[in-house]
């Protein structure tokens, strides 16, 4: 079983509007609502290859009930939620029909008390006795501490699981500490981290402040990786249009898939770039397409090694 | 006991943000939300006046569970919703904090079935044998055929209960035909009604298509009512600056608690237009500030009669 841990969850809502201006008022032509929150999107992903999930961080509220109504069918994913007094976030994506850009509004999340925090970390080391991978994903709502991230990743090596870190800002910089297997940032979380915009530079630098390994995620070009088994660069045949919603979580998926499978990096690497291109390809934000995922497997992506000690 | 009708209920969400950009993602600071939709307005103020209010349309879904909910606690409001299988609609207004200004984005609301319309009118009819009064309030969600209020109005009639409407587009035409004894447009719908940006003219159009009364809702300007019994103006003694939200139900609810309380049409007036500045005054959007209002009634609101016929 792997574990996916979002400590804020959401409740993911698009609207559709014609034109989207500032002071006016706007008829929404389309609402679609889905669970959200980078852990439960991975937790989907891995569930569609084949792999027993259980997701877990905190639902609060009516909106947290949705949340949760919306995973009891999803085949292979256990709701390993904790309750909290406070009610879920929702995020509301706002897509203009005229030009296709997107407007995000996203609430903060429910303010996590001291008990519920307890409760949680309780919650999470039993899972960490059946896991055989942890990805702990995503923002920190209010009241969970900053350094929440370097206590979770102890927690899973001290249980001897294999955790990746997929988060930006403080959390990361003080979960990197705890020295995580793997983190997956993105060119901006890695230039936020180490203050380099040079991809290869940046991603050794993220490695020396403590992650074994570091899958770097550069959108179209692909996925960058530095491990102590080498270093490879990963990337789809050709530009793919379309959402990009969901793909870095889609990414990390297809890396933890890989780990507990025991593939070999460039195998990983490949099954992360095809899924993360399947779902900018998909006509719904955050799945992906099947089909394209297997073709994409079969011969369209291109992992080669990088010279350099790693 | 007054009826208020709202076949659109909404659960009214206010977002605050930093500046709203288009195309950018945003931190929501702060997130209230209470139940809306004009009818459940007017019975809010009617209730803080004295009155035992019933309100009536449909409520459904997880939201509609939340306005239900927040409906409860409201002392002399009772909840007489019909289920509808469908979700109750979600408002967001966002608040941009540094300038004030508000950007709308409205749900459509639930599409309402033949049978679940048939179940509304059915109650609304029960409702009408214990009714001394009832306000027709908001938009229509889909399914609701848009000669809806027509039949309403009629059904009021015939059970001999005052009816008031407060609507607009092409659901406020037909409903003036017939015979409501009393609307409530602003400038705006009555502009689009009649054609005519001239008040007392597009006043007196309006009363010739139907109304028994027209009470015109002017902004700053206060009201202008024309009516069998005369023609008046009821004006703020000043400027009142604020939030304008919730302000024409508030003037609504003043209307008609003077009606089935047998006040002369000054005095209704009156009434009226001080709820509605105490609404503009009131710090939380939609609610009135009571001693306000206590004082604006007893000197501040002028009321004058018109010259000429009605």
């Amino acid at each position: 079983m792997i574990v996916t841990v979002t400590l804020n969850t959401a409740l993911d809502i698009t609207y559709r509007v014609q034109g989207l201006r500032p002071h006016a008022s706007h008829r929404i032509t389309e609402v679609t609502e889905r669970p959200g929150g980078k852990g439960l999107n991975v937790a989907r992903v891995l569930a569609a290859l084949g792999h027993e999930v259980a997701v877990t961080g905190f639902a609060g509220g009516t909106t947290g009930d949705v949340v949760r109504a919306g995973l009891t069918g999803v085949h292979r994913v256990s709701d390993a939620l904790v309750p909290v007094a406070g009610s879920t976030r929702r995020t509301i994506a706002v897509v203009d029909e005229r030009t296709g850009d997107t407007t995000q509004l996203n609430e903060p999340g429910p303010a996590v008390s001291p008990t519920e925090w307890d409760a949680f970390q309780e919650a999470y080391e039993d899972l960490l006795t059946r896991a055989d991978a942890v990805a702990l994903c995503g923002s920190l709502p209010p009241g969970v501490p900053v350094g929440a991230y370097a206590g979770l990743v102890r927690a899973a090596r001290t249980a001897g699981v294999p955790v990746l870190l997929d988060t930006s800002g403080e959390p990361l910089r003080r979960g990197l500490a705890a020295r995580p297997d793997l983190i997956k940032p993105n060119a901006d979380e890695l230039a936020e981290l180490t203050g380099s915009h040079e991809p290869l530079r940046a991603t050794q630098a993220a490695r020396r402040r403590g992650a074994r390994s570091v899958v770097a995620s550069l959108g179209p070009e692909g996925l960058l990786a530095v491990t102590p088994e080498g270093r490879w660069r990963a990337a789809p045949p050709a530009q793919v249009r379309g959402n990009p919603t969901g793909a870095g979580d889609s990414a990390v998926a297809g890396l933890l898939s890989g780990l507990v499978e025991h593939l070999p990096w460039p195998q990983r690497l490949a099954r992360a770039v095809a899924l993360s291109a399947a779902t900018v390809l998909a006509p719904v934000a955050g799945e992906f397409d099947r089909a394209a995922y297997e073709e994409l497997l079969d011969r369209g992506v291109e992992v080669t090694a990088e010279a350099g000690a790693a």
